[in-house]
């Protein structure tokens, strides 16, 4: 999970903060994030491949991760996820977010890695994750070095995990579990 | 629930029944179903209109229903469920079938009205029913009369209610409920 | 949604906030929250009978409203879960938390009451609701009134959703929908 | 997925079957079943153990597996799971059958193993999969030779994986992604 939008925000009543108030909030109440794992699916809607972004983690090593970010103060969750989608994944990727609100799962991640095996050394994070089929063309774009796709049985091998930190890796897992694909 | 594949069909090996064995088959076993409520969404994923076709109905009326048929042997719950789509919205409609396999819920028809609520004189059926966002243009096709959009609240007045038989108004409002739209 | 740990708190390092600092949190970012329906089950799982708590609303009304409550820092969604239905229902009550940590929605609450429908004068809430079956003896602790049980079609009806504040009569309806049992 | 009461059978009007109408039914229409994984929680709802039960599989293999078993004429989905878990965990088993009707996933057991990944060389079913804790003593009955409870890690493990055949390792993956606890 990495925000650059943190560092570049200063109006607290569009639900930017500065630096000092993110890192007051962050030290005492859980943040609300949103996790989106890009995928690709076929005409029938099964899942045929996975986006991994390549970007500084928050953890500071480089490393593959879905599209994540915080939900701004009074923006919606799917304004959230569509806003994400679009900074990681540019302006043409055509995210497809789902219409049902209920994530597949909800990711708890904390600064310490023993709490619930999903780690950020920054906050405590309470994450909706959904599964967003993208149907355009995707450049990452800000931060985000790379752009990847793997199918359901690589993006879980072990050299694609090994690439992951925080717990990503095992929310690939999730999410494929989720579409009835994880091998 | 009407299913015009049941009258026209004479293959097995490929799924279909003769009349006489569908009949002994509808008597003594539920039979697998897919319920498919079309839906329009906004570009951020909101439900805006629901879609209802004008059909004869399973016990004879002419209704107002959502896409509903039957899974044949060896078809795949995703294939049924884009081929009555198909049957029913017209070819250019482009279903969304979500990549999750997971119904919104499960409808379980009966015989006799008071079982579940939701009914269909011809048999037991167990529907798997999901919300399928369609993007292109529908032409009703087949044994449909008719197909009208309706916002959420439209979908779920008493008007409309009145024009649905065998629960399908329960169906739309189980269906605006998962999409977070019931009035 | 009302919560009486937010004026009792004191001690940051394990969540609490004083009221200044919860006050600038909640003009800036939104809040972690977990609503929590009441249910009673027959024994083959289907819901009898939902409770409704009677106490002082967000809004300063006295309203038949769900457990409600915020998530705290380093807390674990299903122990705020269990948390605050042991604070409302008693010690007794033996919620059962589902072993699925996905809520069946997010209700987004915010301060202008447009927004979502949802609304809480106090705060932008983005809360995880799930439906918990109790199974031992309630009683009402705390700030609550009363807490009353009503089947599926006396919850939803017009007398009980005029006793309702802040979209909860809606969350009622989106939780029977949820288990198959909106009337 | 083995179904003692299919050899047992003879009263159509009760559901039952005889060996040679089944036989007809299974090789024309797909047939309705539900599996259910027992599960093990702890007070806060967090999946501790995952219950096997080891059985003549529907290959003929004696295998692990989880409780599974078809739908009968006329019968409520959540009757046929709580007859099931019954039959295969015990009477004192007091098994919690979600209220809410909408399977954690959806299982197409194929005659071709190469379908879908779930086999079954009998027939085509669509299984609709439940996560089912349960509170009380299990002692299996029947025709299963032992049940033993598997921590989350363990149940995925390769030794057990290798004691398991038709895609029901799988179906463990996809049932502790469901609440949470894949490894």
């Amino acid at each position: 999970m990495t925000d650059i939008d943190d560092q570049a925000s200063t109006q607290t009543s569009t639900g930017w903060l500065s630096p000092e108030d993110l890192e007051l909030v962050r030290a005492n109440v859980p943040t609300v994030y949103v996790d989106a794992v890009p995928v690709r699916v076929d005409a029938l809607g099964n899942v045929t491949e996975v986006g991994l972004l390549l970007r500084v983690a928050a953890d500071g090593t480089i490393s593959r991760m879905v599209v994540s970010g915080r939900v701004l103060f009074g923006e919606r969750v799917r304004e959230a996820l569509m806003r994400h989608c679009e900074k990681d994944l540019g302006p043409m990727a055509l995210p497809r977010v789902p219409p049902n609100p209920t994530p597949f799962t909800v990711v708890e991640y904390f600064p310490n890695p023993e709490r619930s095996g999903f780690y950020d050394p920054r906050q405590h994070a309470v994450s909706l994750a959904y599964v967003v089929p993208v149907e355009g063309e995707c450049e990452p774009t800000q931060e985000a070095l790379d752009l990847m796709w793997f199918p359901p049985d690589e993006a879980v091998s072990d050299e694609v995990r090994s690439q992951m930190t925080g717990g990503h890796d095992r929310l690939i897992r999730l999410a494929l579990a989720h579409v009835g694909k994880l091998p």
